[in-house]
């Protein structure tokens, strides 16, 4: 379509239509993805899968609803909402069919499941209460297509719940550790593996936990190698990072 | 061969050459790696590429030589040697085939490149004082089999540096994208691109710069989806996850 | 006028009037301001646009009303409040004409727009999330008689935004750069444009933005020329520092 | 030039020497500033006052004068090398006329002084020890064509020093506040005086200032208004915007 | 019963009712703790008074009854829920005997009080800010089986109130020493008693006691020998140490 | 009284009353004050002023209640209690006169004002905002014996403000200075007069300020002589300092 | 001793030697440990194993060589000295019989190895760059009189060189676990053991580990119950503090 | 003098000598010093003991000499240089009597001890690592006159020490606590004194203190009252302070 529309551009002026010169102007006003180049929109929408993604936090349940509608009416599906407050869960529910989980405060409107990766995505929490964080990587990872395999509880400090598991762990093209308090999940685990560890520090914990940061600090100085770490409670973009290698893979 | 020591346990055991009891006792005393499971060895041994890895800081160059002779020996080759001071690679020279670089400390024992994946990393920098980083990324990523294109000096202050790479960062399987100060550079790049982006914040800058931790905590922020981050500084962590993800890549 | 009553001073002196002894006296107990260097009142009177400010945060909406009639009795024109809460709003506006923005909590009382400098002052943002610290920033500008240009939601991670909006950039005198997360705005902007960049880190974000402290250690560290930073949230300083700019531009 | 370049380019496409096509592949291939955008190079060139800029460190004398023969050789004047080594001035020196300062470690090659603005810009510091950042800033503003006023030593400790260069701080178009330790002096400045005040904190000190964050964190929090902060011991960059700033006033 | 399972799989081997092959597969499919290693079961069992443990935050007041009464069910005694809100509380106690302590919120249901070890507790605070930690402290080893002795409000700007007690330090087997503000009582009391002492931080303070890490890193550089630290509120963690320690004294 | 109980044990000593083996053992259990030291009693009695003070954070209106009779009943008068909540306040008022300022939360109970030292404290505050910690040291201050002269809202960004009160501050006996934000209060002051300088950080500010950390780093690096620190927002700290100093004045 | 010499003064009481009066004053200037009390001396004199300690850093060779003949000439053995250069090592040894451990900077003087304790004390650590925090800590425990077994470089992304030591770890009284990096080692082994843990941070690692800062939150944030923490680095408190438990032991 | 020259001036205008628009001029070109106000000059001259104070990092030997000759030519005396190099020191004893100190760095020029204030300063410190800056403490107060008795190695580890001395820290006007580590030797005298205690936070310590972090925020939420502090390793500051409060006791 960029593309299409630059070649008219350029027929244009191979046909007179319009100058050199005007044309020269033209560029220069037009935004940049009119060039054709191949990432020609950057609006972040996520081709595997097929969904669509929005952040909920800061918009009110009508803005929601609106942005909603919106793709609903252009055929959009597995519409991905992050962060949506109960709230904005009811008012999209009264008109658009919606999938919500109150705990992870995902919703995603409009779903058709559908697999479109062969691999499988395991999940792992340190404990109960990571189980939040888990679930929006989770279910962003389900919404974008991929099988989703959840460890919850298995912590470092009762390490035969997490070894018990290890068939699982082995067959999985991504691993998601997700751990607050020390994080040791993540090492444990990209010890274990062969595969690409994406490591998701939680806030869970108190006193010297400072919300997150020991996690965080601690999976970024993980001792065990194919280990990589996103922000503190960022579920999503794990999910999504693990979607894609998990597209990718053989 | 730890299944074929596992076969020859449970034969003795068949054969009646030892009690059931006593082969209890011996699972109990034997290391974990002896029971065969997926991962039989944990030694970290890259696969991919058939490399082998020492982290060379902290240890003396007769250590190292010690240890290369040792792999060596049993028919190792292009082991990676991290860190490497000049004076352990002007000992180990004299002994054993070294391709080294003194600027990013990494050496390559019995080198034999190889290719072994299809798919190419790019590696780009904000500057040129990255470069020490990048190259450990790099040349650890081509050590373990890896296409490797370099991209160095885009950092955002002059976009069409990076603007006018795009077709090559289009290609990439994968992306490090290696800065100091502001650590910008991978976002810009994780929203120009499909696949996975490998942040490594490095310690380049003054000031407010804090060693490394600014463009961390910058790099954790990344606005854009798919990226994930690894250590201040940690070139190798990079160049190894990415050459996992280009592995596995269609 | 301070001048004024230096002179009548030394006049009596001269005249007999006062003993030298008794000047002295006085003029330890004069108040530094009546000494008559040139700025003989520091007291912040915002001059460029005739506009007062009052910080409304930890003031009742009876002080704030006062201080407001006050000014307004004195002929006061274009007084802004900033951090001024609804209740307060509400109250002021019962008897003083006041435009007031819920959103940025700012208000205007006695408002009487007008343009006293030429150029443009761009305020852009990364996300739709800083939108109230951004217009605390477009407002202060206005209020002081600066023509303001917003250019919300272009940030980085999304480059195309940006770019398509070039030519409104390059024709600013200053422009406001507001951004939390990350922060990456400020440099890619300073890397496009040749006046001074005001950047604003907000606190926007979560886990490791450590309330805006990422996106600030991040402008600081901008590896683009001609980029100065506020303190997080400051929409008011920024403001009004590129409205002295942009007044004093040719 | 770059528009000259397009002109060409949709000539060709016009008289029918390359197809449509073939134009629309070269858009894609050429780089970002190709297209004839406002700030088509973004090489940083420093047209107020015609100067280039070397960061020096991290490069090799050889190197810096490999580039400042290249400039030269291109009739380059006034080439501004900061952060430069007493080796790297040395090895300079034996080829190319320059201006070397060892204390603040600046080096002007092909120095040829010429006032371009009209202002006076005011470089102000608490104590002596800070005068190697005020003489980067300094040397800075002068090569880009500033007339440039030293105040140091006029730290708050001891008002009256400050107080008795009222005039000049008056008379200033921008005034750049250099201060380590607790970092009060761009407070006070900034109360005293109507123009924009850049405040530069610099690691001077000792204990508790940290390296400098104490000055920036004071710094970032001057309840003065047009006070806005750069990195600390950034100079070059204070110097760089209070150049833009002066050059842009009536 | 594990070690059992692992000699029947032996047995079959031997008995040909299983191939070796296959019992090598079983292998690699059991977890980890079917194996019969010495800590075969992970749970956390507290078999020094034969308690149970519950952590009560993020648990919801069904889920903790839940688990209750499940180990309740088995026999279970001395049941220890830290961190129980009163709600929690309420609901347990109508189904459930439960000594529920609503100031450290510490709940013991289906208490059954029994000295098992010999020696004593003491448990000093340095005010009585501290003494809800200290509580948990005191409550979590007496559920195991510890005599605790309080001496309470003993810190160290009032240093005869502690030195009054020394009889009482001087018969502990382990001292805990909780302390808010700057935790210096860790030290005192380390350098007047002979036994372990456990410090326990306290987010007691305000201004630069930052919520305990004031307390946290004075404790950490005690000059005193035999103090560890644990976590800022960690009182459950010390209390359960203590109980370790004391059990194993002769 | 102290020194009498040791005797009346020395004399039954002496006449055989006890034995010296019998003694000894109480020494041993005396609690450390019955040995007749100086300062015999710890109880923080604040002699200056005959005021007693309690801490009202953390305790029930009911317990303080309880503290102020028991002291009134033992005739106290102006019995200090700082943090004090407006429940607590109206409990007390009903049986006790009472002096309460909401504003500052410091009680004084059975107030019988009376100056027992000479000179006169000195409050300043930066801005209106830190009123309430000025208030708290003003009043314990005045609690305590001393002249308190307040001088508020005198900060940096308005020198004239402080500079038209310096006869005031010239004849202080101590300076408290009470600011928030960047702090520069306090060096400016500890550069005009001659007398101990006290410096209360307070959490005044927002963003980067850090709920005073800025302020408090800001004051430890002052650059002026004779200036020293107290906790953030510890109003009660200095102006009980003060007192002391006051109180020791010629 | 003391209390002969308390005795004594109480007999010359009695016999009217000197007089109650004169008595108290010595009471008064006596030191107090002259009182009697238990720990009558407070210098810290390691009763278990007879050691004497002296921290070597900050001391000349020539000041650790005078100290050690003094507590050499009262017959001292095992003296222990930390943080000893070498230079003070062949000092001492000229005169004194020493044995020196150039790695850990660990000396015993007048070394007469001997068991004091039953149990065994296992000092592990997470890779080989801990080694010498390792050994201050094992070598202060073997002279204190403690069997000592070291398990080196068993880090948790290895986790089956940890497994395979299951029976070693099972039979420690208590677990020294020295770990750098991420720290994770303390929770895995704290999750294996019932014995008491004592987790040392090192400054081992890079980048985010910010010499141990890392390592020192995550342990303190460990999940596994039964750990506590010392300072970074600090092999001596937790050779000291276990030594102290292993003694106590049944 | 300074009055006198005011004085002068306004005759002149009394007798015409110059006019009075004349002197408005002069007064906005004379330095604030010149108007007559009480502390005239700001030059930090140290009235007591009549002593000059030069702070001798970041000045060459040369400047210094300079410094002190300029001084001690117009009749100065107890020329006080902190901060001074042994080289500084060797090349001013060649001119000027000087008594130097190699281990405080702290040498006076033209030394001429006097006491003038009656007063003991009493500076106690924790170890004898920190004897350093106690000792730049304790040379300074004698410099300005002050009777300074030193109690050196009193640490809260060994409380003994401390009470031993009683009698000393009872009957001092001022107490300076140095103190590393967890600095709470500040908190234990200020529970024991009645004077002010200026508390000192030294970099002596090693893990996580820090630098003296530790030290500094252990004092500032020092739980004694009368107790204040000034920057890390800041003895001078404390012996400045001190001797202030010392001359101006009873």
């Amino acid at each position: 379509m960029e593309k299409q529309k630059l070649l008219t551009l350029l027929n244009q002026v191979k046909n007179g239509d319009i100058s050199p010169e005007e044309a020269v102007l033209q560029f220069k006003l037009q935004p940049f993805q009119d060039l054709g180049y191949a990432k020609v929109d950057f609006h972040r929408d996520l081709r595997q899968g097929a969904a669509e993604v929005i952040y909920g936090k800061g918009k009110t349940p009508e803005q929601i609803l609106g942005i909603v509608k919106a793709m609903a009416g252009q055929g959009g599906k597995n519409i991905l909402i992050t962060r949506m407050s109960q709230e904005a869960a009811q008012l999209v529910q009264q008109e658009i069919p919606l999938d919500y989980d109150p705990i992870c405060l995902v919703g995603i409107a409009c779903p058709q499941p559908e697999l479109t990766a062969e691999g499988t995505i395991v999940v792992a929490t340190g404990g109960t209460s990571d189980l939040s964080v888990a679930e929006e990587a989770a279910r962003t990872a389900e919404c974008l297509g991929n099988r989703v395999e959840r460890l919850y509880d298995v912590g470092v400090a009762g390490l035969h719940r997490l070894l018990s598991n290890l068939p699982t762990l082995m067959e999985a093209k991504v691993v998601i550790a997700v751990a607050g308090m020390e994080g040791a999940l993540a090492s444990v685990i990209g010890g274990l593996v062969d595969c690409p560890v994406i490591a998701v520090p939680t806030s869970v914990g108190y006193g010297a936990s400072f919300h997150g940061l020991t996690a965080l600090l601690s999976m970024l100085n993980s001792c065990a190698s194919g280990v990589s770490v996103v922000n503190i409670d960022n579920g999503f973009g794990a999910g999504y990072l693990a979607s894609m290698i998990n597209h990718m893979a053989k």
